[in-house]
């Protein structure tokens, strides 16, 4: 089965390329609220899941252990933008845990953001690990493990304890089971295991709602929730669509962009989760998508502006980036109750 | 009808992602040798026809008459890397047509060579016009248009003389009729015209053949085919695939890879001409296909060192880049005669 072209891109009168994907919303009992394609095949979450993976960083008791806040909640759940304020927090994290710069597996790269890579470049500076976009959530494994007395060299090995808890809370979120037949290795160098959009999207609804978890685990993605919608800008960064979406509708929306065309989100109001993957990986058409599907619940977040961040912040000036028919049609058919 | 995935990226165990398009393989009398997709259905060609829109320039007598040679020719045909020596060549084209580079109406982005790039970052300088990629290219058209006492300001207007004899050539060596209807605007503001992938590889076929062609313009087919193979460097820039390709396989082939995942080539001793475009817009896709169809021709390009450009250049560490079953069908029944 191929997955419906989503998202199309026109030039002229044509249309010059087009996405196609999969995705899912869901309430929190797993019903299926709208679709489009296949949702139960399995699909690498990458960073999308960061809020979830961030679970047993307050699970374990090292959130409270190290005096951390939400600022540090936040981080650990970003794909970063490598900004100065960024690198402060994770690095004020790893300071709090006892722990340093040089213990982050995460590897290097220069900061999304292009300003402040710019400005390093001009004062000669290289990126360090607390750059990469990931080196929160690192810091979080390791603050995790260093709560715990377990060794925090190779906590970004598959048998360490540190990812067998992820593993763990990713199963309870999903229902699904999470094997190494489903196992890759993501860009920053610790597990991702595949799973379908369908559940993902319910384990977003579920975190959202609380429904089905214990009090305590409810009570810890309510945290995670609120520290991520009350510093957006930590959670990706200046200019970025997930800053922009989580800022333009303050406390109502959790949403996460992961690579190779995923992205996954949470609203609060309707306790609704949704889920999508773009099957070639483009990034600006999974993020058409989670606009198009966030419009749709929050029309408010298109009223507020007429130069909208859901709609057209990237667009082309020859051209318009436009969902499909099918998507028009799924959408459509997007009901809470 | 959807094209069929082409391009497989997998991590771990599964397939991640996949890229779908249309590819096709054709003799200079139209014969196809091979195909997937559908063919016969317009694409914008974007910078892939480069090497035919520099034709005016040459047909005309402007490369004679201001005393023009290989490079500059070959930067006419350019998405060049915006290096020192790109630049260099821009302006003196530039120069002997008595223009200066503020006739020049591509827009301007930094550098594609990102050594480059952060170099005049270090220094404080800002990119102009004659980092743009598309810089060559325009400035064959205003030395065109100088030659023949045109006015210069709006060279890129669909109905400016310039664009007129383009069109005609690329209606010739198609036989397409290019129409407003399939017209779209260029990321570097010049129009282009949407032609099914069969006529572009044909035209690319005649291009390198001579078939069909007049005698002059063979011989103007010839000396631009020799003018790109001779300077790979100035055709893109260090390192990127096109560069390597030909550097690869010295006088054998011209390839030129353009936006959206468009990708046209010919092949010297088989007379043949190929025309791609990924449905998504990928260039990692693009490149894998051509690098596929072009190993399938030029066998000894693999087999020339371990490390061939033509194979996992830019691979993935955590999965591989492969030809889906569809691709590998269609490369199978390839033969020349």
């Amino acid at each position: 089965m191929r997955n419906p072209i989503l998202i199309e891109l026109t030039r002229g009168a044509l249309v010059e390329s087009a996405h196609a994907g999969v995705v899912a919303v869901v309430r929190a009992d797993g019903g299926l609220v709208a679709a489009a394609g296949d949702a139960a095949a399995p699909v690498f979450p990458r960073s999308a899941i960061k809020p979830l993976q961030a679970l047993p960083f307050l699970e374990t008791g090292a959130v409270e252990r190290f005096g951390l806040g939400p600022a540090e909640i936040a981080v650990a759940c970003a794909s970063h933008s490598g900004t100065p304020r960024h690198v402060t927090v994770v690095e004020g994290l790893l300071a709090k845990a006892g722990l340093t710069p040089a213990a982050l597996g995460c590897g290097v790269h220069e900061p999304f953001d292009a300003a402040v890579a710019r400005d390093m470049i001009r004062r000669g500076e290289r990126p360090t690990s607390l750059h990469h976009n990931c080196s929160g959530k690192h810091a979080a494994m390791l603050a995790t493990a260093a709560h715990l007395g377990e060794p925090t060299d190779g906590y970004w090995h598959p048998d360490h304890p540190v990812q067998v808890r992820i593993r763990r809370v990713l199963e309870e979120l999903t229902g699904c089971s999470l094997t190494s037949e489903v196992c890759g290795i993501d860009g920053c160098s610790v597990p991702n295991w595949a799973i379908p959009p369908a559940a993902l999207a319910r384990a977003f609804a579920r975190f959202v709602s609380g429904t089905g978890l214990t009090p305590q685990r409810a009570g810890d993605c309510a945290r995670i929730f609120e520290a991520c919608t009350a510093h957006p800008d930590l959670v990706a960064g200046p200019g970025r669509f997930d800053t922009l979406v989580m800022q333009r509708l303050p406390g109502k929306v959790l949403v996460k962009t992961g690579a190779e065309g995923v992205y996954c989100g949470a609203l609060r109001e309707t306790g609704l989760g949704f889920a999508l993957k773009i099957d070639d990986g483009a990034k600006r058409a999974s993020e058409a998508v989670a606009a198009h599907i966030i419009a749709r619940f929050h029309p408010e977040a298109q009223q507020a502006a007429p130069d909208a961040v859901l709609r057209n912040w990237r667009g082309l000036d020859v051209g318009r980036v436009r969902a499909s028919l099918d998507l028009e049609a799924m959408l459509a058919t997007c009901r809470v109750h």
